[in-house]
Parts: C-alpha cells; sequence; structure tokens
C-alpha cells in the first residue's frame, strides 16, 4: 500500500460526510461569535515558534516546565497585542495542550479571591491579581489528606493580641502537597487551614490569603518552606509545578482571611457562614467546568478526532475487490468503540455549556444570599464530574487500543492527553467519595418523596426528576410502540433504571452492597444526562437545523443507546427490558438493542469524519502524527521519527562502553575470536 | 496524623496476618527450589550500583537506554560471577522492572532460531546465539501492518542463480517497525517476509535470518537503513530501542531462510510446510508467557502489593474512637475494587504456570511432527492473552486511582509498571483480533458437537468443556442446595453462560452484534478459567496444605465469584441466575451475589497484607514510595522529593527570563511600580 492511498482515503471519507462542519463548530462552541473566536486564537498560536511543538517529545521535566513559563509569559505579550480579553487569555489557556503553572491563578486564585476575600483584600490585591503582578496558588490538599477537607491539618490560630493569624504545619503530613504552581512559580497562595480560636475552639477549614514569595528576588518568604513534589505518572502534567509548603507559625495580618461568608472580630469571636457548602463553590465550579472540559479531551484523542481519522486511513485484513485491505473504521469491533465516545463528546460539550449557566445562575443568586440551588448544584456536579472524568480516561485508552501498535508511540498524540487527563479521576473530589454525594441526596429525595412524602412529583428538581418513574403504572415499556429508535425508549429505561436502584437501595440502607455507591451514582447521573439530551435533542430544529440537526439525532441517539447498554445489567435485572416480558428461553432480550446500535453506527458511519471535523481541531492542536488532517499518518510517522536524539549518531553513546565488552565476551565464550 | 502511624498501621496490619509469607511465596513461585533462586537473584540485583533506581525518574530516554546497556552488560557479569545458568539469566532479566533490549534476543530471537532454523543456521549462529556473541530481534510488524501478518509488504524474492534471497521493502509502509533492539542495539535479527520463487509465485510470510550490524565497528551494513522510532506513550519502554528497518535489495544465502518447517531447493521449488500454523508458535509462545506475567504485573503494581499496603497506612475520613481516621482499605468502595484484583493476580500465576507447562508439552509433541495439541493451545492462548492483558491494565489504573491524588506521582511507582504494560493490549496480537479466533474456535466446537454431531460430549477438550452444560436436563442451578460459597455454583453458570452466548451466536451467525465477538470471547475464556481455578483449588490440599489452604480457597472463591459478577448482564439475559426464578419483581436477583462477594472480601480483609506480602517483593522490586513494605510511605514521598532536579535551586532557572518579567508587566498594569 502506498502511503498517499492515506490521503486519498481521508480525502474519500470527507467528501462523503454530508455535514457542513463550519456549522457544527459553531454549534459546539455556542456561537456565531465563539467558533471564529476561537479559530483567530489558535491561528495565532499556532503560528508562533513559542508554541512549536515539534520538539517536546524529546524535552526533560526541567526543560518542559521552563516552556511552560516561556508559553506563559508569550501568552500575555500576545494578549497586550492582540489586546485580548481575559476571557480571550483563558480560553488561549485552554487551547494550550500542556497545562500551564497560570493555570491555578485563573481557575482557582482568582476566582476565590474575588468572590470570598474581604474588601481589604480585593483593593490591595484585586488590580494585581488580575494583572498577574502576583502569581496565586490554591492550597488545600496536604500530604496526608486530600477530598476529606474537614480532616486538613494545617492550622490558622488567631491571635487577638495583634490581630494576626498564625499558620503552622503540625506534622510531615499536614504538609500542603500537590499544589500547582507552588513548587517554583507561585508568589502568592490561599491556604486552607483548620481555624482555631483564642479559646482553642477549632472551627474547621477556611481559606487565607498568605505571601510565599518575595516579589523583589523571588526567593521563599522566612518560615516557609516550599519545593517542587517531583515528576508525575506517566511524565503527565510535566509543565506544572505542583508543590509542597510547609509553614512554621507564619503570620498574616485578620484581614487576610478570606471573610465573605465567614469571619473572626478584631477581639477573636467567630462570625458564622451563612451556608455550610458555601465555601466549596470554588471547587463545584471546577468540577462544573470538568463536564466541558472532558468532552472536548474525548474529542480530541478519542472517538473523536485522532482515532477516527487514523481508523479511517489504516487499512488491515481482507483485500477487497479494488486490491486495498479494509478500512480499519469498517469493523465492527471498532466502531462499536469509537462512535460512541464520539457521541459521549457531542454530549459532554453540551451538558457543560448548559452546567456552565446554571452555573453563572446559581451564582448570582448566591451573591444575594439566595442558596436555594446550591445542593442541586452540588449533586448535578458531583455526580457529572465522576461519569464524565471516568467515561473520558476509559475512552482515551479505548482510543489508543483502538489504533493497534502505533497507539503506543508518543507520537500518536493520545498519551499525552491521557496522561495530562488522569488526575482528573482523583483531583477535585475523588470519584468514588462524589458517587456517595450522588447516592446520599437521591436516598434524601427518595424519603422526602415516598416515605415522608413531603415533597410531591411535580415539586422534583431535575437532578431527582427520574423518581416521577416511581409513580407510573405501567411496569414496562412496549417495545412495539416506541423501539429503539425514539430517544424516548432510552430515556424512560435510564430513568426507570435509576428509581428501581435508588428504590432498592432505599430498602437495603443498612446494609448496601459494595459497590452500590458507584453502581446507584451511575444510574442517577445517566437518568439526570438522559433527560438532559433529550431536551438537546428537541432544540437541534433551532440551535443548528437543517441536514445536520437530523444527523445530530442520531448522534444523541446513540449515546441514549449505548448509556442504556452500559447499564444493562440493571435494566435486565430489575426486569425493565421491552423485550423481557415476551422473550423466549435462552434468547437473548438485549439483542434487539445491541442490533439497533449496530444499526446506528452504520448509519453513522459515512458521517464519522465530518462529526470530527466539526470538533474544528487543527493540526497543531492535535499534535498527532495519526491524527493528521490530511490523513498522510505513515509518512508523518516517520517525517518524526527522524528527530529521535538516539538517531543523531548511527552507533549510539554507549557501544564502547556497554554493547562492544558483550559482543566480545560473547564471541570469546562461543570459541569465536574473529567472525 | 504523626507519619509513623504509616508503620504503626503497617505493622499491626502483618500482625493480623495468618498466613506464613514464605509458604505463599513457595507456592506462587513454584517450588522449594525457585523461591530462594529467584530470591537469591533480587538479593544481588538490588545490592549492586548499576540497578539502583533512585535516580531513573529523572532520567531522559537516551539515559534510560544507557541505563539498559549498562544493566545488561553488568547482567552477563553477574552470570560469569555467579555462574547463573541461561535460565537464571532470563529470570534476572524479568525481575528487572525496565524492559532492556536484551529481552528480544531471549524471548523471540533465540526461541525462532533454535526452533525452526536449518542445522547450518545453529551451526554457525547458534553458540554465539546462546553466549550473546551477535543479538537478535525479530522484525515482523511493519509501519501499515501489524496483526494480520499474512498482509505483510516485504519480499524475499529466491534466485536460483546465486542461490540467495533478495530482502526488500517494496514502501514506505513496508518498513518494519517497533521492532525491539532493532534501533540501536541489534546486530543480527529474523525477518518475516512474504517468500517470492522463482516462478513469481507468493507463498506467503516465512522468516528469514540476516546481519544488520558489522561486528567490527556496529555500522549499518549497505543496503539497509535503521533507526530507532522515537518515544512511546507516557514513557513506558524508554530503555528500549523499538526501531525500524527498510532493505534496499539485501541479498542473503539461501541458509539463512529458516527452514524446519518450510524450505526453498536450491533450485527454487517451494517445500511445504507441516502445518499451517506451525510458524505462528513463536508468538504463541510468547503469548502463553504473558499469562502469567500478567498475573505478577497485578500482583506488583495492583490489587496487590502497592496498592494495598498504601490503602492500608492510608487514613481518611471519619475518626475512630482511637482519634484515628478510618483505615482506607476498610472502605467497601476500596476493597471491593482491590481485593479481586489480588484474586486475580493468584489466579493468573497459577495458570500461566499450567499454561508454561502445557506449552511445554505441545513442543515436544511438535519436534515429533505431532500437531494435535497446536489448535488447542492456539485457542487457550489467544483467550486467556486477551483476558489477562485487558485485566490487568484496568487492574493496573484502578489500583492507581485507588491511591487518590498521590496515585498520580511518578514515586507512587504505578504509572510506569502500567506504562511499561500498555503495549501487551495490542502487542503479540490486538486483543479485539484474538477475541475473533476464540470465537471461531468455538463456533466450530459447537457445530461439531451440535450440528454436525461429530463430536461427543466426552470428547470436548479443556477450552470447550463448557458445552457440556448443553446436554444438562435442569436449566437453572438451585441456589438453596448450593450457593455462593460453594464453588461449584459459579464454575457452572460461567460454564452455563458460555454455552448459552455461543448458542446464541451460532443461531444468528449471518447476523451478530457489533460487540458479540469480544464478549463472546470472554464467556468462553471465563469458562475455561473458571474450570482451571476449580482444580486448582481441588490441588490446594497437596500443593500448599495447611492453614494458608483454607485462606487461599477464599482468594480463588472470589476470582469465581467476581468473574461471575462481571459476566452478569449476560447470566441475567440468559435468565441464568438461580435466583430469578424466584425473585419477586423490582428485587435485584443478583444481590445474594453481591452481598456474597462482600463479606468475603471482609473475611479476607485482615489476611491482605499477609496475601500480598506472598508475592514476595522487595522495596527494590516494587520501588514505591507508597508501597514500602514497613509502610512508612509518606516519610518516603517526601524523601524523594527532595531528589527532584527542580528543587536544586530555590530561585528556579528561567525566573529572570520568565516569571520576573510577567509580574513586572502585571505590577505596572496594576499601577504598581513597587509593593
Amino acid at each position: 500500500m502506498a502511503s498517499n492511498q492515506n490521503v486519498a482515503d481521508m480525502n474519500q471519507a470527507r467528501a462523503r460526510s454530508s455535514t457542513d462542519p463550519e456549522k457544527l463548530q459553531v454549534f459546539l462552541w455556542g456561537g456565531d461569535r465563539e467558533w471564529p473566536r476561537k479559530r483567530s486564537i489558535v491561528s495565532i498560536l499556532s503560528g508562533d515558534t513559542v508554541f512549536d511543538k515539534a520538539r517536546r517529545s524529546f524535552l526533560t521535566r526541567t526543560q518542559m516546565y521552563q516552556r511552560a513559563l516561556a508559553m506563559t509569559k508569550r501568552l500575555f505579550e500576545l494578549k497586550d497585542q492582540h489586546d485580548w480579553t481575559s476571557d480571550e487569555v483563558n480560553l488561549a489557556v485552554k487551547l494550550i495542550d500542556e497545562p500551564l503553572p497560570i493555570v491555578l491563578h485563573n481557575a482557582a486564585f482568582e476566582p476565590v479571591v474575588s468572590s470570598q476575600g474581604s474588601p481589604e483584600i480585593k483593593k490591595q490585591f484585586g488590580e494585581l491579581i488580575a494583572q498577574r503582578g502576583i502569581i496565586g496558588c490554591y492550597l488545600q490538599t496536604e500530604l496526608g489528606h486530600g477530598t476529606n477537607v474537614a480532616a486538613l491539618e494545617t492550622t490558622a490560630t488567631y491571635i487577638p493580641e495583634t490581630r494576626e493569624f498564625e499558620l503552622h504545619s503540625p506534622t510531615v503530613t499536614s504538609s500542603k502537597w500537590w499544589v500547582g504552581a507552588l513548587g517554583k512559580t507561585a508568589t502568592h497562595g490561599v491556604v486552607q487551614a483548620r481555624l482555631i480560636l483564642p479559646s482553642g475552639k477549632d472551627v474547621g477549614p477556611h481559606l487565607f490569603f498568605v505571601q510565599l514569595r518575595s516579589l523583589e528576588d523571588h526567593r521563599t518568604l522566612p518560615g516557609i518552606t516550599v519545593g517542587d513534589i517531583g515528576p508525575k505518572a506517566m511524565a503527565g502534567y510535566a509543565g506544572i509545578d505542583n508543590g509542597y509548603a510547609r509553614f512554621d507559625h507564619v503570620r498574616i495580618p485578620r484581614e487576610y482571611m478570606l471573610s465573605a461568608f465567614a469571619s473572626v472580630t478584631p477581639d477573636g469571636q467567630y462570625v458564622q457562614p451563612p451556608h455550610a457548602k458555601l465555601s466549596y463553590a470554588g471547587m463545584m465550579y471546577i468540577r462544573s467546568t470538568m463536564v466541558i472540559s472532558g468532552g472536548w479531551t474525548i474529542a480530541k484523542g478519542e472517538g473523536a478526532t485522532i482515532a477516527i481519522r487514523y481508523a479511517t486511513v489504516r487499512r488491515q485484513g481482507n483485500k477487497g475487490p479494488n486490491g486495498l485491505e479494509q478500512q480499519v473504521i469498517t469493523y465492527p469491533s471498532v466502531y462499536i468503540r469509537l462512535l460512541p465516545a464520539l457521541a459521549r463528546a457531542y454530549v459532554f460539550i453540551l451538558l457543560g455549556r448548559n452546567l456552565g449557566k446554571a452555573f453563572s445562575d446559581m451564582s448570582s443568586r448566591l451573591a444575594t444570599g439566595d442558596t436555594s440551588l446550591l445542593a442541586e448544584m452540588h449533586a448535578t456536579t458531583s455526580g457529572l464530574k465522576s461519569l464524565v472524568s471516568t467515561a473520558a480516561i476509559e475512552d482515551l485508552e479505548t482510543a489508543r487500543r483502538s489504533m493497534g501498535g502505533h497507539g503506543f508511540s508518543d507520537f500518536a498524540g493520545v498519551g499525552r492527553i491521557y496522561a495530562d487527563y488522569l488526575p482528573g479521576a482523583t483531583f477535585e473530589g475523588d470519584n468514588f467519595v462524589l458517587d456517595q454525594q450522588v447516592v446520599r441526596a437521591a436516598l434524601k429525595a427518595y424519603d422526602a418523596l415516598v416515605v415522608r412524602k413531603t415533597r410531591s412529583i411535580s415539586g422534583l428538581t431535575p437532578s431527582t426528576a427520574y423518581l416521577r418513574s416511581l409513580a407510573e403504572v405501567t411496569p414496562s415499556l412496549s417495545a412495539a410502540s416506541r423501539g429503539w429508535t425514539d430517544p424516548h425508549t432510552a430515556i424512560v429505561l435510564l430513568e426507570r433504571r435509576a428509581a428501581a436502584m435508588v428504590q432498592d437501595r432505599a430498602k437495603h440502607a443498612s446494609e448496601p452492597d459494595a459497590s452500590s455507591d458507584h453502581r446507584v451514582a451511575r444510574a442517577v447521573t445517566d437518568a439526570f444526562v438522559g433527560a438532559q439530551v433529550g431536551e438537546i435533542n428537541r432544540d437541534l430544529e433551532r440551535s443548528v437545523g437543517g441536514h445536520e440537526a437530523s444527523v445530530l439525532k442520531n448522534v444523541y441517539l446513540l449515546y441514549l443507546l449505548t448509556s442504556v447498554e452500559r447499564g444493562l445489567v440493571d435494566i435486565v435485572s430489575f426486569n425493565l427490558l421491552p423485550e423481557q416480558a415476551t422473550s423466549e428461553v435462552r434468547s437473548d432480550p438485549a439483542r434487539s438493542l445491541r442490533m439497533a446500535i449496530k444499526n446506528l453506527c452504520e448509519e453513522l458511519l459515512p458521517e464519522a469524519i465530518g462529526l470530527t471535523d466539526g470538533f474544528g481541531f487543527n493540526d497543531w492542536e492535535l499534535d498527532s502524527a495519526l491524527g493528521r488532517y490530511d490523513g498522510n499518518a505513515y509518512e508523518e510517522l516517520w517525517k518524526r521519527t527522524q528527530m529521535e536524539p538516539l538517531n543523531r549518531t548511527e552507533v549510539p553513546d554507549g557501544y564502547e562502553e556497554y554493547i562492544k565488552p558483550l559482543l566480545v565476551r560473547g564471541q570469546r565464550l562461543a570459541g569465536r575470536s574473529k567472525l
């Protein structure tokens, strides 16, 4: 097979697609202004040598960190040059596919100071923070404590005499750990510490503003020990200086407590926060943004662009009448893995945008003291963060594996995306801990509706709406009337599954099995997402319209059907599948669902390249030899290989020292002094 | 929490374990001679500075390659010094947890030349190969072709005039690719190439011996272009120089064809091989060894040692009466992930050893021309390779994630094991392609038994024994009579599931759904493994005996029950679960199974540390801060962090160039020339 067959295959696939990529791009990016703005920023970044990616595969971690600094500095030069807004700078940071230390300033430090800082803090530091005249980090996790914030060991003791707090790390395990940008970069930080009142009373974790390094020479301030925590697994997050910090009786002024929701009076009296969960809003915000970023991650590495493009140009197996082997994407075992992931990307991106809107909504209410949406937002973001990050990690590995051996090359690009995305499963709330939160909220809603009857069906919130199916009379859907091509069938099944499982869980509340939290949380979140997808679907005529709307309906249907298939064990166990009423013994009642998925995949197959083009990534963004836009995968692999440092010399360093003596020894033992 | 609480927790956990680690070690390593031999080699390696691992987290790939060479050279010095046999050298290579270029010589080059080489080749090179006077590699995969060997493009054309073969790479995509040790190390290789007869007839891929580099100066021989293919994903396989090679009409003597099973006469006539699959025996051998190595991989990173040790010393959550937070291992959501993986390690190691014996058996028969065991071995190794490598990758990531945020530190050690193990899913036969082989064999057996009736129940081979359940009269197990504590219940269910699925698949042979191959293959292999575990179980009194036998019975039961749980969707769909006959509507029939798993896990919990000690890893082998034998996880993390190159200076390189200008700009814009 000549390698330009790759290009021919890609051209042909692109010609077969019936959608207009630009319509999809505008749809996914959220509007006529958003998409061109994104494209313009990518065009500036990808044309700038500072952001060139050609040699980064060969850099050490120290070099990757310096590269991240260089990119950060350049970013603000570009901001000044192109007059970018801070939203545009934040977008640019996201579009650079290497985590930068400044991310923590943008996503955690700035929002938390701005939403919870005292007026004094905002006056003194607000503009400096906005302009990056200081760089901040967020010191929460400790060496010995992660998700369980309540058990943090760092203390902030109020000293009424001097009106100061004293930050202190009493143990090795109380060292702040994993803090992004703390290791070498940040000048300031917000520290979570247990507030100790003059009475000795411990009122739990609160946030404190602290300067870490001198603005004169960047040296660490007295009493503070900081450093980098070392390399991350699989070379992930290389550009970020995740760091540690210990505080040895470090004093900060009383005003440095972030006191919008809780404060200490000058004489040391504690003033209560209006809502217990209020200080978690910051983490909730980060979690909510993880839904859309998970969607874009899958879009990039996965089901999505790289894997589908390579599966389109890669040929393996039996030769067809044209003398060419079969395109890998046409194998059921391949498309059944990639197309559902493509659908997940389309769902999570939209879901993420909706969640973003809901979050702003909640924030404006919070600003007026209205906390009514907080609990619902907590349950929703917990469930979605766990669902999306788990799915994204799984899909990335599925994508990598679908590419066969070459998926293991660094040049394939998916390994890098995977390694950088991986911590998403455990940071901002370990997924298994979040599952518990989801189950707790579900049981509470069930109790209010069914046991205590303090809430009615009409009073159910979106995250508990699935409970309405408990009130339905008919126990099962009629397959004949609806069928799998109607999204309603899947949506109802997902709701019934969630309701049945929550009910069963409530029944066995005192003795759940060991995987119950995980399964119940997934069912509840699947039901919520199912209903959301139903709404996105109904809105398609308006939001995208035309032929694209009808293709996207199939994409969203595929999401729903595969979501049912993933939850099948519980659906079948609770006897909810339409076919279970009628099917014969020793015949698989799930066959019609699986065949519907297969047929839908085959219908979508000619659209796959168009749908991935719809994400709108350029080659600089993907940085993948296998996922090139033009399909020229093998030639690009060859080209990149020529840059490998080991190939600089014909005979490797180490030949004289190691290889030659080994061979000479073996030749001597084999009785051959000369060959 | 003081950090030496870690050590106290580990000591206490160890004291609670009721098994004798040495008995388990002898059992797992296969005997009274094997275990001390392994321990002695580890003791030599871990005491040698060449194998020290302290700084490897900070090396570049070029340095990792040189490190691999240095270790290889030292290995043979140690062999001479300690008079190691070649089995002992191979064991030492396995015990070094970095892939070495010599691995390909040991696992592929040497066996294939010795089993298929002509007498001339063996005479000329046999002793040189044995003594490593030459270093070999195995050139199969091409840039454009992987698992589908039949489509390889490299040609070997026989030239009767000079009695030579001409090796040629006609296209870019025919470049040999991924070949371990080819990039910079190997002097010789075995090449898979399509044999073209003088008549022009193409008789498909055959093996040819070729010299690649000069033994004088290691320079590449004329007509050959070689190089390294570049870094691998997630920094995996860093020490191996996976390479590419192109041949430009390279001539080799007629005797260089590996001709034990097929050959060309001097005048160019082709002599047929006795069995079509014979030349695949090499890959089958590698696949068969992947079962035991998968087991040891899980044992190390997973369910096993590192994750269980860290979960034992890590405390999170509510404080108990002793004022300490709860040990993480006691959370159901944690032990339900780790203990089944521990059980998988115990199963796969034993299974791998049995397979090793079966393989030797088959090989001795093959040597006499008896190919009767070949098809069975092919089906078995295909299914097991796919099952074990898929499970090991999943378990490694499960383990990493169970450790929370710290699992993402390179110092945790699991990421490295993962990155190096990852290609196992796609090399030596892509798992999804292997699934198809398993299904093909299953359908053939079903056809012979049920349709054509050419085989009887008593004539079923071990890999198809599950079909016996088709002849059973009773459609479901009585839960009351057997129950989940009897391994027989799970084994029978796994067999019935496989039989029902194969039958259903045969019924829909012309139109299987898209994931059918994968699900049917898994069911068939699960049934085979279930029966094997039953035999291992029955043998425990003899093989290990005493109290340890009764603990291991529970470990093997846990494997069986979780294997049923993983196959539950099909078991429930085919109505096979005992409870399905009697259970009420809207009650989960799988609850009794899941509660049995939970109870079994809780029973095994106090044994977990003892069972991981039973694998017999020392700290050098694990190289994990979190998996230390003494439990001192946090102090070790701190210690390793101090070696990070970024921590050498207080102010990082790059401050003056990047950070300072950024801060100065921001301060200027914020209107603060000085703070």
